[in-house]
């Protein structure tokens, strides 16, 4: 089965969308995807993209992605978040995974980046031993704080 | 004792610089700045900046700085991430840091954004009341990953 790694473009996001709700019924929210293929398309390929993204194909079908942006770290300077890593279900084990890991990886080693970051779920035992084995790292002490729109709202305008 | 707050310009980043370091401090990592005033003036203030800046200031002297930027939600979209924020410890508990955080997130609703987010350090509890007395919340069950330079760089060139 050759796998074939390519840049997204605009009309790999129906694909990527799938992907997208894929992993997050693996993370046990189904419901949390608002994003629509439309809004993919016009933030990932305007004139200032919100994010990039490499497919992983076989056969002329994307059946993964990688997603990512940059951060800024005022310790280190402009880094690479992974945001999603993603291989459809029938073709997980296969190496494919870390094919695009592997990809973005190099991406930001090729740019003098001096860090990659991205989350994981504490329970995805297999992506920690994978990730650990790779000579990344759990960071300790670190909590992620989020305020959602509702939140936002009542904050910034509370009557 | 009048705070104005306004964008950073380049000739903040010294102050800027200064504070980021008392934030390293703080978290007692005191040796993980290798950020630069020249490249923080470089990546905030070029063409496709990396961050964006508000600075507080008290009779023309910048005490705090919020430093953010945007990052890109596969679930809800555009986001923005605060990276730092912080006030010199001799102005603290005069609701500067407060003043700083609210224009962040105004700043945020005003585009209509789905999502502000942030990390914080767990031991850190004046913090973490704070936020979650915004309406803020501490994510459960995730973990941050992060590869550094030297790790990349042993993964990708193996030998």
């Amino acid at each position: 089965m050759d796998v074939n790694l390519r840049k997204a473009e605009p009309s790999d996001m129906t694909a990527v969308l799938s992907l997208i709700k894929e992993l997050a019924a693996f993370e046990n929210e189904p419901e949390a995807v608002e994003i629509t293929e439309k809004q993919l398309r016009e933030d990932g390929f305007g004139q200032t993209p919100s994010f990039q993204a490499i497919v992983a194909e076989i056969n002329g079908k994307v059946i993964g992605m990688a997603l990512f942006y940059y951060r800024y770290s005022t310790w280190k300077g402009r880094t690479i978040h992974l945001e999603d890593l993603i291989v459809n279900e029938s073709y997980r084990n296969k190496g494919i995974g870390a094919k695009l890991y592997a990809e973005v990886l190099r991406y930001a080693q090729a740019q003098g980046l001096k860090r990659v970051e991205w989350n994981v779920l504490d329970w995805n035992k297999v992506a920690i031993d994978f990730y650990e084995s790779t000579g990344a790292k759990l960071l300790e002490g670190w909590r992620v704080v989020q305020m959602d729109e509702q939140a936002l709202r009542k904050y910034i305008n509370p009557i």
